[in-house]
């Protein structure tokens, strides 16, 4: 896998930044989760459009390496990728980079499944429409 | 009015500190709002609870006075208490003291009213329970 | 006052809503602190900048009227006027108004002091940076 | 390994839960922070006083496995251990418990290393103060 199909510009916000200066780290599983709530609109679904459906995608592993950290009026850019693994679990590889210097500011793998009415369930549906796209 | 109905003990916890390194002032309403949920819970109703039948208390307005910072390792008190203003508005009184020397941190007034599928609906409910403990 | 001098877009983030499935009130004050700190950086000075010269502006009271929830989806504009209250108070006008239909979210009143080593200080250096422009 | 040397206590806060009705994955990086600050002060060291000395634990890899969900009124029990790898590396070994049951909730494996004035330290001066304890 050598690229990333979408990407996602964010500014940070003063907020975000904790008493040592910098984004606290819960922020940045703040920053991925928008990144793949909106890569999924691309695909014409919503997060809480399925979630009003019964059907609702959950985190099920997170892995996240920080190698900057962001500070108050850094710019950066939140990419990611995605591959199927089995039949139930969608990987997100989720990396974000700082936009001033192209530095990679932290590597994550987020593990997913989707629970549809309280049960694992195929993500078929999902890779259909994005296959469509 | 002159004394409170209900009150919560809180730590400072360091992710709530911004890089001022003080407490962000948008936490205040996290803190003013379980401490309302909390209350809740004492009349016998809660907040998850009401919303799944329907039924959603929500605020109409908040002012807050800021009077001095919490900071980190900071243990505080949050008040509570509440009055009925006409026919379908609750006021919520909510005052934050330091732990440590009894100093008021700040002075909060919360408006709320309670919303029933869609429309605004009178707390009678709630202020039966409330009379009732 | 008849106009705003600073608006700025924002689309909500699904880790803003809450269980009522609209975006938590406190975070309405994120939104207001973002849009402050944006507007503070069209003058020429930044926030994390002046803290670490020992300048800090800080809040000393807050008004919020919630007129509607925004949701999951929801695209909106953060407009902004201010105006000086005696010889220490600035008082920053923030609204929100949801981008789909240009209706009025909610309305803030922000009651701001500058705070230069531990004592309140005139803002005179602020104004002097927002008349320049 | 076979018990944890710190736990705390924590109810669940509405406002950290999200459109699902359950606790926002990002909130538990929230928890498993405070659960490590606390523990931190139980050595006689704390965050923020180290941090006004040039010393500064940073994340440097964080793992979840998310098991089951918390939701709105549920309380739970954050437990820690720590294992030193290598030189510089502090492992934490975080994992929360609901309460009502002792079902497992997550299972964390965070990865910390101090920076001091701006460089990696070695973390001896934290290990003797907890072997002291």
């Amino acid at each position: 896998m050598d690229k990333y199909i979408f990407e996602l510009e964010f500014n940070v916000r003063d907020y975000e930044c904790d008493l040592q200066g910098v984004v606290n780290n819960s922020v940045y599983q703040n920053y991925m989760e928008h990144t793949r709530h909106e890569f999924l609109k691309t695909t014409g679904l919503d997060f809480a459009g399925l979630h009003s459906q019964g059907i609702d995608p959950v985190v099920y592993k997170i892995e996240i390496d920080f190698k900057l950290p962001l500070k108050s009026g850094d710019k950066f850019i939140s990419k990611l990728n995605i591959e199927r693994e089995g039949h139930l679990k969608m990987i997100f590889y989720q990396d974000i980079y700082r936009k001033s210097d192209n530095k990679l500011i932290n590597k994550g793998k987020v593990t997913a499944v989707i629970i549809k009415n309280g049960r694992p369930s195929s993500p078929d549906f999902f890779f259909d429409e994005l296959y469509k796209v």
